[in-house]
């Protein structure tokens, strides 16, 4: 089959390789249909993660079910299914809590031991614990099939950092980062029922996009008084902060602009966090919350939601490609010409 | 009057001063009966924390009231009355969220500004929203006179953080440091239900007196294993974890033994705290909060159970002395030879 390949940093490439095969009885074969480029996809591909050549690149993925191990039980053949970022097994004390990413089974698509999204065929293990059902509404409606594909990452991800800075109906969340993480946050605060949602970024075409998705104020992060306008938006800081850049200035801009008695909740992996302000978060009793999103634990509900058109995350895909192209999405991403590149690999 | 003053390091006296007056309608003076030097108050003792000589010292005492503003409605001169280690004016947005230690017009006894409680006066600001009033059974039995004095900082910073840290009925959680304001998070703990209770010291004494607060474990925390020994313990980490010692290493075993999803709240003001592994809030979906504590807060619910019987904190009081008695009370604390002093000023 083909998939892409990271060979070296801003050397990505399609390339055949070995069909897989199901391993495990719990392993079910995904034809993939459509697959996404991530943010965090562009850390080897700028060379700041270092990876070795050869590991398989993709982490988000919708498709077609091909083949089912003997003791796969809720999972079938010819199903339409999204699969989180991530795998786990279903049965341990951490996945009972919905926490799947603490399951001790837990793996990462791609790298050199899981085939990766961005490919034609994909082995799924803990198929019954890891795979969702895509309803037919969402199947065959094109728009709706992309909206999908970013419930399996960025969708969830933002959801579970809007949940995690305790969001709640009728609330006041900031969320910092213009990114497909810090959109699908702000469109995640609306669908919960946020009543003041201020987007932060720096990309006017994304923050017009943040208040398309229900961003009630957009705020400039490169302004000098960034932190007090939230502030005073924020009628004196928001008791919810999302985190959705993973850098120091953002943690920073967070801890200004989180209230006393509130949660900042960082949702991307740390890159140049160095330093906290323990004092702040002790004089302020402030919590500063973690958030690798589970996303499996959303899938569901934020599925039901799409299917029933409550949220439509599929502008975060300005760039429809064929999987041939994605060498180029990466280049498009790098560049920040795209927000995120949607693959079509096969049809549904 | 007499009252504690800060000279130098390792230099405090106990000489006359001032009588405090009225300033404010709101105002009233109170003639202390307990006042109990804290932990914190090492700082200025031991030179770690620099103040300016003539700052008055202590800010944890119950009293009688002697005098009210003509604004005060709730408190009666006559009245047996404890305070919170901070007053707050009680009528903004932070005080009606019981978030008092957030008010702005908030301020702590002693310093260069307010009389400190290791006096025979206080001038409490606030006086209605500041001041709770001791029940007649607390006030007649000299030994819950003693726990009420423990109510204005350690046992409630010690509910704080059992609070803080999610501690819940038939729950699990792990305290970390033995001073007062651990032991105190341990009865916390124990009085809000939790099954499984594991107190970590250096003190033999210490801990003993955890077991007899309610730790169903005891761990050293100077062994080479101590934070596996806490893991195996809690059968694979806590979901409650309160760092009740304010440094680096004491947050280092917080983030160990906590479970993944769960909390670490940091009680005490963070003293060496410097580096925090971001990776490992991220990856695990903990939250770090930071707690000082709205005393005021749990002030009626810990008085009424105190009352009840239902809490004693007293035992923390392992010396009693008269006020002029204070300065060979810091000297017991900074040796180590006494967990917490308790001053007596005046009879109720």
């Amino acid at each position: 089959m083909k998939a892409t390949v990271f060979h070296a940093a801003r050397d990505v490439r399609v390339e055949s390789v070995p069909d897989p095969v199901l391993k495990a009885p719990t392993d079910v074969l995904v034809r993939v249909v459509n697959a996404a480029i991530c943010g965090s996809d562009l850390w080897p591909y700028r060379g700041v993660a270092k990876w070795t050549g050869g590991a398989r690149l993709g982490h988000e993925f919708t498709g077609i079910v091909e083949a089912i191990g003997t003791e796969v039980r809720a999972v079938r053949v010819g199903q339409f299914v999204a699969a989180p970022f991530s795998y786990a097994d279903g049965s341990c004390a951490f996945c009972a809590a919905h926490l799947y990413t603490s399951c001790a089974r837990a793996g990462f698509w791609g790298g050199l031991d899981d085939d990766g999204g961005q490919g034609e065929f994909v082995r799924v293990p803990f198929a019954d614990a890891t795979l969702v059902a895509i309803p037919d509404a969402v199947r065959d409606d094109p728009a709706k099939r992309t909206a999908a594909l970013a419930l399996t990452d960025v969708m969830g991800t933002g959801y579970h950092g809007a949940v995690s800075a305790g969001t709640v109906p009728g609330g006041t969340v900031v969320v910092i980062g213009d990114g497909a993480v810090g959109l699908c946050a702000v469109l995640s605060a609306r669908y919960i029922g946020a009543e003041r949602i201020v987007a932060v970024g720096h990309h006017p075409d994304r923050l017009q996009l943040a208040k398309r998705f229900g961003a009630t104020e957009i705020v400039d992060s490169h302004a000098a008084d960034a932190g007090r306008s939230i502030v005073e938006l924020t009628s004196g800081g928001s008791p919810s902060v999302v985190e959705a850049v993973g850098v120091q200035s953002s943690l920073d801009l967070a801890l200004e602009t989180v209230r006393d008695g509130g949660t900042v909740a960082f949702v991307g992996v740390p890159a140049g966090m160095e330093t906290l302000s323990f004092r702040r978060l002790f004089s302020g009793n402030v919590a500063l919350r973690g958030a690798l999103a589970p996303v499996r634990a959303y899938l569901p509900e934020l599925m039901s939601a799409l299917a029933a058109g409550a949220i439509d995350p599929s502008p975060v895909f300005t760039h429809q490609l064929p999987l041939d192209g994605a060498p180029a999405g990466y280049k498009a991403m790098d560049e920040r010409v795209a927000i995120k590149v949607c693959l079509t690999v096969s049809s549904p």
